[in-house]
């Protein structure tokens, strides 16, 4: 591999991952070159050297050792040997909604919002299809040196969210963010860590059991290589993909002006419901999140119930994120797609259930599920019914394979 | 006095008393016909039985009894019996806000909020005029089963208004209103109780020693004559009062769907400043301040710092509230206002810092001190100068004159 990148869908997919391997995520020339030209002319431009001097002086170190299609094999191998996975946006599991970063990107101060771009890729370690754990999701955020009542509070709504199918979403710190986890998985729940750092080493090294029982159940996320080390600045550039990635953002306690409310100024930028929970006035770690509740954008939110009524508002409810032009229910009959929407996403159900939940006499469900099962919208498991995983394996590459096979250890949660 | 109730403002104000003792204060169809009519033709129209049947028969017990000019002289001689003085609408201490009521008695649902008229007379323990102590205040109110920490924040938050010269309104109520009056106490600031019963037998009986330093240093307040019981009724209709006299209403502890909110909510009709303390939403005190607090209309306030920010938003910041189409200061020259705006309310300050406050040279100070002392705008006291009460001596008759001696005194808070 010494020619030129070429034009085929492997090879932009290649482009992703090498230019994602090449520069800090986030980085606006290269965002602004990717969105203008696509990742094959912009890898192009930037091995002729037509890219601003200062994106070039940025990739050159890696770029002079090896072939970006070259970077690209060892980054696919590696994810190979770390169970995980590389996703990029052409894939099919890639969640749409990151591409509202590129409006804010635009929109925004570049002095003080310089790496707002969407990632390029993904490292991702878990089972379930990304864009499909990320449909119903919501983030909830906060200090690290959370006090008690933050902790507890944090628990409890990511535990009440979590029990109603929805997914918490946050960054793996020590403080809120691991009572949010922790609530999630202690509801038999989905989360997902978004990491600043490389998903083979997450950070902090004292959260190593909880993220085991996250990339288990859920999924652990991060925009940069194995080995990346979680750098300050990283985690500002990882916040916009907690806030672009869910519904709403909570936050549950924050310290003034503290990092912990980044995540929700991006929420805001993104219009995504910004949420946070109020606290005592005598709290330090309080005085972050009444600040912002005291502007006009953001909602209190005192538990899970007032969080659905803020991301259930976006949209007609709890419709799908919408993913592109053509949907699978498209292609199917109203009852098979009547049948398909009672179907459980990451857990089974019985074709009983299925059909009562659709509102069907049990024959007429189980003629719509095996219309379902021949098109691949959902597989069996122990005598009932899930949905499909969103990719074709041969898409989630040789790591989709194997978790192909552990799914059906039906380690699903709920 | 068995003739017509006569024309003179002697008479008006005497109608004024004996309507405040005839009817529940706040009354409807009472409200609606002295906004018409005014007092004298209203008592006139009662007296003839040309009023609503069910306004008639409400005040028909007390008049077959006494001439309602008899109930005014007798009033009249209770409040000098008792240390209180009676002040209506043709006062010049009368708090001009409280007229907003009668747009919010035209506005509101009629079958809710039936009685929120004005008062037409109230009932006042303590020596400074109603107007001027009312001119910059808050009130600051919640519930009475408050906790450690609800009790902790009003006290702070009273304490902070009071040292910067505002006047901390409340219920006198056990908890929260306990607790802001005591606040405002310690700062040496001045705090006015709005009770729900007579001014003789101020409730709850536990709050009496705080009563009396209210009436000390502040004022006692009530729309109901000596001898009325604190009815569960009345603490309704009080609170629109709380709400009309303040720039704003700061709730601090509230459960929910609980009274203490019902003044928050007069605030709002009253487009007076709303505000709220939000606490742990773990408390059950503060699931009321929370549900408030989740509406676009009410701020979150942390401290007397944020609730200073709404208040002084209301006009021009610390403007006083206007008192009528005529004021004092349109009849002085230039010079002779901008030294009466440096003399200080409810404090005695020397020639020379009224120079500086001014900004003048001491000699042209003491000049215009001339003027404004030879005109009664301002009195001297132990070698410097105060503003004047705002009523001549005779216009808060007998109990009046006792206020004043005791001013001589130079009891005057902080």
């Amino acid at each position: 591999v010494t020619g030129p990148v070429g034009s085929t869908v492997d090879g932009a997919r290649r482009a992703y991952i090498a230019l994602s391997c090449l520069v800090e995520p986030g980085n606006r020339d290269l965002g602004i070159a990717v969105t203008q030209d696509g990742p094959v002319r912009t890898l192009d431009r930037l091995l002729a050297g037509r890219l601003p001097g200062r994106l070039l002086a940025a990739a050159a170190p890696r770029l002079r050792a090896e072939h970006p299609l070259r970077i690209a094999d060892a980054a696919s191998a590696e994810a190979d040997r770390l169970g995980a996975r590389l996703v990029t946006p052409l894939d099919k599991e890639w969640p749409a909604q990151l591409a509202d970063l590129v409006r804010i990107s635009f929109e925004t101060d570049r002095r003080i919002d310089r790496d707002t771009f969407p990632p390029l890729c993904l490292w991702v370690r878990g089972s379930w299809p990304l864009a499909d754990v990320l449909q119903r999701s919501v983030a909830v955020v906060g200090a690290r040196a959370a006090t008690e009542y933050g902790d507890h509070v944090a628990t409890e709504l990511a535990y009440g969210l979590a029990e109603r199918g929805w997914t918490v979403v946050s960054g793996g710190a020590y403080g809120i963010d691991a009572a949010a986890h922790r609530g999630a998985l202690a509801a038999n729940g989905t989360t997902v860590a978004v990491l600043a750092c490389g998903v083979d080493r997450p950070y902090p090294a004292g959260n190593t059991n909880l993220f085991e029982r996250i990339a288990e159940t859920g999924l652990l996320i991060s925009e940069w290589p194995p080995g990346a080390e979680p750098h300050r600045h990283r985690f500002l550039i990882r916040n916009r993909v907690i806030a672009a990635l869910t519904r709403g953002t909570v936050i549950v306690e924050a310290a003034a002006r503290s990092g912990a409310t980044a995540t929700l100024r991006r929420a805001t930028q993104l219009r995504r419901a910004a949420m946070a929970v109020p606290g005592p006035v005598t709290s330090a770690m309080s005085v972050g999140t009444h600040e912002w509740l005291r502007r006009d954008d953001t909602r209190l939110v005192t538990g899970w119930q007032h969080v659905l009524e803020e991301v259930g508002a976006i949209g007609t409810d709890l419709a799908p994120v919408p993913r592109g032009p053509e949907h699978a229910h498209d292609r199917l009959d109203a009852g098979s797609a009547q049948v398909l929407e009672a179907v459980p996403l990451r857990r089974v159900a019985s074709p009983d259930d299925i059909a009562a939940n659709a509102g069907l006499a049990v024959p007429d469900a189980l003629r719509a599920l095996g219309v379902l099962l021949a098109g691949g919208y959902v597989v069996q498991r122990h005598g009932g019914y899930t949905l499909a995983p969103a990719g074709p394996p041969t898409r989630i590459a040789p790591a989709g394979e194997r978790h192909e096979a552990k799914r059906s250890d039906d380690t699903a949660p709920g």
